[in-house]
């Protein structure tokens, strides 16, 4: 009886990785009630920012608002722990308005940490998980031939469960790379993880390589500052969470410093591209198009004469600065003449050399756009293992991956966001209908309808989304009723109150260079004017009632788009139509009459869940989609006969 | 010209691995002037507390304040990031007070790497290095045959210089052990060393295997500390170092807490013992005598029916607690199945596992007493690679062989401590001069003059030494000399301040039965009776000057234990001369007549630098040291005559 062997334990969901994916993942399923466990080879890379030190961005900050909306922990944390913020594109309209923030990397991280270990239902435990424990699943509504029962660490420890997220980041057989100096491990030296490959292969899933890569960190003591130009934070910071105190994060903020590149070190860089691991093919896995590295960029880009390079601090505590915009896995001696030829750079010593990480991600359209493999009951995927780029890519797919695993444990609906709905909808979509043949990243440009998922509305379009998956208190959710109460009232009055042609008006108007009025107009017209603005319509509106910021916000632009709006609400309306126009699972593509041969192939493999989906798939036409309608309407109307 | 090809810098010293005695030779050079560059295989490990978190305890207090008397960091670093703190022993003699700290681990490394990363000359770079650079030494007059010329990184980055100090800590070649379960990984999941081993063994260096091993880290939400005995920090705090302002260090403290284990703990390790890598033969190297594991206890001690084990907290920010006491290989489940077994741990949540780390390190018959290679010209080594254990341990060798190295570099004189100025001078010796088969941990029963070398007294002993090396500054060097001043002036005036048998003076005596005086008596001897202090004695004492607490307490002291202290001076007078009888480092032990052939072997292995280091090696008799010392006097009088 003393004698043991083996631990054996039994919960509800297995998360693999803590990483920005990981963490949201755990976090969604811990709140929704279910027993947890985080599995990370170190306890001390929860939430680790490997790469840049910021959250946010063009689109990604999108990304993180949509997240927050729902009831994620990204926004909050980052509103804990940045030490810049910045709302991007502000001379733009307000659809590509972006906000960014400087993290304290090792704050952000500490932080985050404190919040997973500090949440009901949620277990922390340091392990590699090296096999996935699967069965026959004899019970299918939905083609899955297997069904997860369990995982396996390293030192054989079984952890039974019904679900499995899968967050494994970069860390699978992971190889780092600095010119011709190899080490296999994941980022920043941590351990690679080396065994869930083939246990995922095992399974019969597709594994791709890819690669991405980092910049080098250098001294802050020997950069020379004056050389670049200064860049500061917001003089009024807007938070990420709807849930933080805006006066909470009016801090003192540091600076970043911007400089370029310049033709001496593109020259360096082509002399020595044939100690490049890319161009010498040493590296096998596809790179992020849209996240270059610098040696890239000199050859792609060749006709560009420099290219911004963005000093960025990691943190309050260091010295260490990042070197945004020049990722590499050139040798470190090429790094550092090719650093050293930058303004301000001259002398610069590097504490750690940049390089490229090369790791084992899953091809996405296993995935149904629950994130679950359609070929598992109960496994799940988020994050860079399922082909994306970004901290934001990574965490809103692990919470998506997390709820709708919990979805999956508590019999409730799975949770799917169309490309209507938020750039969330986008990036999945994205991810499980088009063949993505590089690590994914978020872009405005890729969503159809950017007009209508502004940074600024998330909690307008998502926020009751999240309270009815329960991770939105009750509270949030009744703050958002009354916000959105206020909103209407306010647009009501804008155009009910009318602006008579009085002498004071027309001052008024003559005064901020607005043409006179002919005989009155009301507030709402007003304020469509680009010279005026609600702020400035104040003195001839002295009796508006005193409203936050946001709903202001809410106010101008739902008037000042309304237009555009409603046109893209239109068009949403059909885009929506052809969503709901499911197609079963258990459809016999074989037995649709005059599909195309590659139409037939493309949506056996990618198996989409709607005509909406099976439309985007490149290969399939038009006319294969009017077919497969037709196909479905006979089929529907058969179904209700028998 | 823009092809460029390698790394090649030129330093003064290169620092190899970042940990306790890594800092502390980087920043001794660097404060010396020296450029300085510390290498480590990742800069977020930067002063890791891989095991236990605290500093000090039990003669490692005294290695402590030695080190910060001299002018190291560790001791300012603790005071700035401890979380609790407390005078062992202080029911026992002055000798053997010791001061430990509970460290908040994640601000002790982040605090250090502050320190280095802002220290002039020295730089941070995160490299493994794989290989020392040396020559042939044609000009060496102490037998060194090789001299160092660089160091090489796994990048195949240069460094020249003429001295390193070698700190690897437990990274060479390690690999970790939980049960059955085997990384190839440094402490806790980093990056191990893999390279550099095999360099120093082509050296000619004789490497050898040791291990050790940490406890499972819980999660302190799965603790019921009711069933514990909670354990206090001080009322009042007593800073590490000298140079702390006491009032600084009087902050909130967390507690520990105390349990122990039972026979059921007992019975599970043994049913269990086959599976232990050690008791099955997996671990190779030799484990510390006095840290053992729990069941390396649980097997010595058979008879003991119960260990003590601490709750420990790693850290404000975390409810992670590390459990003191119960380090183990043993496979997962029987550590949690022990674990359960202790009063309040039925219900324990593991985050981290248990485990032994194996690793190379040197034998450290071949170090001088200076700490550099005999073999090897400007090739120092310190910390754990000498074959010790402990944090302190390995702080103040790596202060010692920085400041050796630095003073090489200066071509000044290098600095050693006796067995009888410091437990600095009796770990180095005990290390270079004995056969140590196991990790060497400081005790104070290893100290022959324990009464001198109080950890109240270090900055007394020591603070003139680090103020001729350059590391402490003329303000704390002069503020050290007053302190001297006061304290024989106050002992002074004690011993020549009288005082009558008056009726006042008498019924003082009675109140605090104390027998009463027949005739007088002066201050000094009254402070001598164990029911009487200097405190108490105020009363009778009005008029005695306003000093320090740390001046009254060495004037206490210094009194009370007057005749002891003075016996052990006469011994050290003893023991100093035979230090003082230096060997030549060219004697030819061969054309020694007499010695016994063990002698001859050992000497020849050993080298020793002086009669009295020979004298403590184990195979020396005193028959042959007499030989030794009629030979050497010959010698000399025959050098004198040529």
């Amino acid at each position: 009886m003393l004698k043991t062997s083996g631990i054996r334990e039994k919960v509800d969901v297995c998360v693999v990785g803590a990483g920005h994916a990981g963490c949201e993942a755990a976090l969604a399923c811990a709140r929704l009630g279910l027993e947890t466990v985080i599995f990370t080879v170190s306890v001390d890379s929860i939430a680790l920012m490997p790469c840049n030190p910021n959250i946010g961005g063009s689109s990604k900050g999108h990304l993180v608002r949509e997240l927050d909306a729902l009831g994620g922990e990204m926004g909050k944390n980052i509103d804990k722990t940045f030490i810049q913020s910045k709302m991007l594109n502000v001379s733009k309209g307000p659809a590509v308005h972006s906000l960014r923030a400087q993290a304290d990397k090792a704050e952000y991280s500490r932080a985050m940490r404190k919040v997973l270990e500090n949440q009901d239902h949620l277990t922390i435990k340091q392990a590699e998980i090296c096999e996935l424990l699967w069965e026959e699943n004899t019970n299918s509504d939905d083609n899955a031939t297997k069904k997860i029962v369990g995982v396996k660490t390293f030192t054989g420890a079984i952890y039974e469960c019904r679900a499995v997220v899968l967050c494994t980041g970069t860390y699978l057989n992971a190889r780092c790379l600095c010119g011709e100096a190899i080490t296999h491990t994941g980022p920043n030296g941590l351990m690679a993880a080396t065994h869930l490959s083939a246990s995922l292969e095992e399974m019969g899933i597709e594994m791709r390589r890819f690669k991405t890569g980092t910049p080098a960190r250098m001294d802050r003591r020997s950069i020379d500052f004056s050389k670049m130009e200064e860049q500061f934070g917001d003089e009024r910071v807007v938070p990420f969470s709807f849930s933080t105190n805006p006066e909470d994060v009016q801090i003192d903020q540091v600076s970043c410093y911007l400089t370029y590149t310049n033709e001496r070190t593109h020259e360096i860089i082509r002399a020595n591209l044939d100690r490049s691991p890319i161009y010498a093919g040493i590296i096998e896995g596809t790179g992020p198009r849209y996240c270059p590295s610098i040696e890239d960029k000199v050859v792609k880009f060749a006709e560009k004469e420099r290219h911004q390079v963005f000093m960025e601090p990691e943190g309050l505590h260091t010295n260490e600065m990042y070197v945004g915009g020049m990722s590499s896995s050139l040798p470190e001696d090429v790094q550092l003449a090719m650093y050293r030829t930058v303004p301000g750079l001259e002398h610069c010593k590097i504490v750690r050399n940049a390089y490229a990480i090369e790791y084992d991600c899953i091809n996405s359209k296993q995935l149904y756009p629950t994130l679950r493999f359609k070929d598992v009951e109960g496994l799940y995927s988020g994050g860079q293992l399922n082909g994306s780029s970004g901290y934001e890519e990574a965490a809103v797919q692990g919470f998506m991956a997390g709820v709708n695993a919990a979805m999956f444990l508590l019999s409730r609906e799975q949770i799917i966001l169309d490309r209507s709905e938020a750039y969330i909808g986008v990036l999945i979509d994205d991810l499980v209908t088009k063949e993505n043949n590089e690590p994914y990243r978020m872009m405005t440009s890729r969503a159809e309808y950017r007009l209508l998922l502004r940074q600024d509305n998330a909690d307008l379009r998502l926020r009751e989304k999240g309270y009815q998956i329960g991770l939105i208190s009750k509270e949030q959710y009744q703050s958002l009723l009354k916000k959105k109460q206020m909103i209407k009232e306010e647009i009501c009055r804008m155009k009910e109150h009318t602006v008579g042609a009085s002498k004071e008006n027309q001052d008024f108007l003559i005064r901020h260079n607005s043409s006179t009025l002919k005989t009155g107009s009301n507030l709402a017209e007003l304020v469509c004017r680009p010279e005026l603005s609600y702020e400035i319509l104040s003195e001839i509106d002295p009796d508006r009632p005193s409203l936050p910021a946001d709903v202001i916000e809410q106010v101008e632009i739902e008037i000042k788009y309304e237009g555009y709006i409603e046109r893209q609400l239109r068009q949403v309306e059909q885009f929506k139509k052809m969503e709901r126009k499911k197609i079963p699972a258990d459809i016999d593509y074989d037995s649709v009459p005059s599909l195309r041969i590659e139409a037939r192939q493309k949506l056996k493999s990618f198996h989409p869940m709607s005509i909406g989906q099976a439309s985007r798939i490149s290969g399939v036409s038009p006319a294969d989609v009017s077919v497969l309608l037709v196909y479905l309407e006979q089929y529907n109307r058969k179904d209700k006969v028998e």
